[in-house]
């Protein structure tokens, strides 16, 4: 058919290639075989590597999904676009389902500027941008949405907390384990292969159509409650989170597989990467690994926002490439608009970066990556040298209930129990040397003066520039709640709210 | 050439392979790009992964240098080839140059079961069984020697203690920084170029005379105090370690290289691996990493024994494969003999098994993995499971002066400072949820259970055939330190040795 000859020739100028972003879910560096995990059980995802490039030195912006992925679509820090909490210091704000708050109109998103240049847009999964209809995807450039606002926690009463609802695209099709189960004793839930679904659909649908398009494949079988369908329930030596990992990877293999059958692999920038890093409070059964970087998702050290990636464009990314350019989950926003031929806003502080000279023609862009927790910038990392302005693991109050966000680790000074300000002598270290954060360098050592020179200029000319956005994570609501989301009507889904009690949110963290 | 068109044609059942050992020292699971090192500084390694098969789930013998080479040699247990001590309980003995014993006659080392079928042996590098005169390795099997028999510590002030000699084969040509430097300041040393030509030279040598050879080389330069060559100073991410690792890397790329140059990469069984663990006290600068495995070097965790692991036989072993074999450097004895078609002596306990169905065919022996400090084993592992039935990691006095085998890392109740027992309820953690060594399953639980009745059994056999031999590493004398090596004479360089006065070894580990 013509549609194979027009794909297998060389992309025109005119012909933008589709964007497909696969997000994973608190899924950690060490999770993947191509990465060290010491079961190997990724064969598609190493695969994807050993075809395309890895990011070995690739971040997040926040150490927490809701923000993480504002500023993926927006391609600004969280503290910008709204995304975080001025209630207490320093904490990590997300859109539980009491938020009154969301992601602002003023932001603009991925999908919204991808329309000028002609693209079909679809999420699949997780939003986490806000449940209230003005936060509704389709409202933000999205074209077409299978999915949910908020995590899949339950099952609920619907009393005090009503289930999460599932939409396709306006409406609301379901709740969470009344109408798409989740298993909590065995883990089993069929949602994977759901999205998997919607995506090969979705993207055969493109292809007859032949329109660009961009898919973010936003899944969430890694986060907590972790689930697999029943092909893949017992088949990983890592316990029900490895079964989980497996069906993705198996998924994102046919995904692959899909692209290339339909001959448009070589027009479709595809790029994995992990929204946060695994929750080790979880770990093991329900949490994944961070390898050797040290604690986890809500921290700023390394396990908590480095994450593993891989870019795969077959025919232009040259194969079992590595990169070492500092990334973040903000360069896909300008990634994206420079494969569509289109230039960033220039109204507004833009933080991420078009990685396609990096990826492309292996050039390496110097750029800092900065760790925030809320208001407040934690870290810095220049080059190979991580400097931390302020260290926090969490509370001795919460570390006391059994809440650990570093089991098994405990670097003196480093993982702090208390907000330990560092700002005037900030605690360096050489992520090259020491990529487990274990061995600050000395005060008095030349290095540390040579490389704070450094990075305190990077500092001043951010903080410079840095005008917060309106925080959106401070106000809570239970008459918010998703009691009667668009759609639940036709089900019979509706709830009842209860009355308007706004408070501030509470932010343990 | 002749010898070009003989290498190329299938390999006769006649004509055994050449064996090429390539033995790492103090190299960590963590230190190579493809077990996950995030700097990615391996090209070589990796590629020889690649075309080679990768063990994920390979062991040491034990946690120490001396101890794990003469397993590999043996294919014995410490415990029974004699290199351990009863001077305290549960202690790792090694050989420095006042050590009285060394390996005992009555063992039989590779080498010389397989000069029976024709091979040339040759070591390169460390030997660490014993520096006397009687346990010179062209006394147990081999043919050649360059290299040294003790670590490469130093300076000395040949007063109290003389430096160490480096030979070839049955006399020295020299000692340690006098006449082969190591600029203990910089890091410079130029011994892994020597190391390389040696190989290379042999390599050659046995080539042009068509006779099957074991070469076994056995290289320090990861070994504190770590150094690398000019040419490879400051080309690391990882600082000098890493350029030590890069050296290496580059070097084993040479000698895969003049393999194939010479025609006989098929006919070359190539395994490459690590005496134990990462010395983490001696990290970053001069230590590796054991990824996310706990602790290192000299302790009885993941970290202190688990190997990087490569086979590469172009031809014979599938490019690309993992393996998650059981696998243990006393298999290298057991696999050695029967690629040169030789049975184990059977007049003795052989612990190494022939890795040879696990390698071609893809098989998993079920078998499992002791880990023995000195006299005690500490821990087994049988399948995924691993049960730990003492723990110790050091002492607190010991601790207390800043000796640490596991920086950053405590896991309560596991990384134990005073020696502790769990003979009657062992500690039992999943290496496959939990590499880390994190979790100890629930006493109570089901799996708990019916793990421990098998790992029971295992434990019950192996007590029952366990006949220790003579303990080689208790008695410590001055006077046979390396003060007059043979061929000090020719050059000048005999010393004299102090008064015998025999003492039993102090270690406080």
């Amino acid at each position: 058919p013509l549609c194979l000859c027009w794909a297998l020739s060389p992309v025109a100028a005119s012909a933008p290639p589709n964007l497909l972003f696969l997000l994973m879910d608190d899924m950690g560096w060490g999770d993947l075989g191509a990465f060290g995990e010491p079961s190997k059980e990724t064969p598609n995802l190493d695969q994807m590597a050993s075809e395309g490039m890895l990011f070995l030195d690739f971040y997040t912006a926040n150490p927490l999904c809701s923000p993480s992925r504002a500023a993926l679509l927006t391609g600004r820090l969280p503290v910008r676009n709204g995304f975080y909490t001025t209630n207490a210091h320093a904490r990590n704000a997300y859109t539980p389902q009491d938020i009154v708050g969301g992601i602002p109109d003023s932001e603009l998103l991925l999908p919204e500027l991808l329309k000028k240049a002609g693209y079909t847009n679809k999420i699949i999964g997780k939003w986490h941008l806000g449940h209230r209809p003005q936060f509704h995807p389709l409202k933000h450039g999205f074209d077409e949405w299978f999915g949910s606002p908020n995590c899949h926690f339950g099952p609920f009463d619907n009393r005090a907390l009503p289930n999460i609802p599932v939409y396709r695209d306006w409406e609301m099709i379901g709740r969470y384990y009344e109408d798409f189960k989740i298993d909590l004793k065995t883990g089993e839930a069929n949602l994977t292969q759901i999205y998997l679904q919607e995506a090969l659909d979705f993207i055969s649908k493109q292809q007859a159509s032949q329109q660009p398009f961009f898919l973010y494949w936003a899944i969430d079988a890694t986060h907590a409650p972790v689930y697999a369908s029943k092909r893949f329930l017992g088949t990983s030596q890592r316990g029900l989170y490895g079964d989980a990992v497996r069906e993705i990877d198996d998924s994102i293999g046919k995904i692959l597989n899909h692209l290339q059958k339909l001959g448009i692999s070589e027009n479709t920038f595809v790029f994995f990467t992990s929204d946060n890093g695994a929750a080790l409070i979880s770990a093991p059964k329900q949490g994944g690994s961070n390898g050797r970087f040290l604690c986890g998702k809500q921290t700023t050290f390394e396990g908590g926002m480095r994450e593993p990636a891989i870019a795969w464009w077959p025919g232009h990314i040259p194969a079992g490439g590595v990169s070492h350019q500092l990334g973040n989950v903000m360069d896909l926003f300008s990634t994206g608009l420079s494969l569509a031929g289109l230039q960033p806003p220039s109204d507004r502080q833009i933080d991420g970066i078009d990685l396609l000279p990096a990826i492309l023609q292996g050039k390496l862009i110097d750029r800092p990556i900065f760790y925030y927790r809320g208001n407040e910038m934690m870290a810095v990392r220049v080059g190979l040298y991580k400097a931390h302005y302020w260290t926090w693991s969490n509370s001795w109050e919460e570390y006391s209930k059994g809440i650990d966000f570093c089991p098994g680790q405990n670097v003196s000074g480093v993982t702090t129990h208390t907000q330990e300000e560092h700002t005037t002598l900030p605690l360096l270290f050489h992520l090259g040397r020491d990529p487990g954060e274990k061995y600050p360098l000395s005060f008095a050592s030349d290095e540390y003066q040579r490389a704070m020179e450094r990075i305190s200029l990077v500092v001043q000319r951010h903080r410079a520039t840095m005008v917060p956005g309106e925080p959106q994570l401070n106000v809570c609501d239970r008459a918010v709640m998703n009691w009667s989301p668009p759609g639940c009507e036709k089900l019979g889904k509706c709830l009842t709210p209860p009355k308007s009690d706004p408070k501030k949110c509470f932010w343990p963290h």
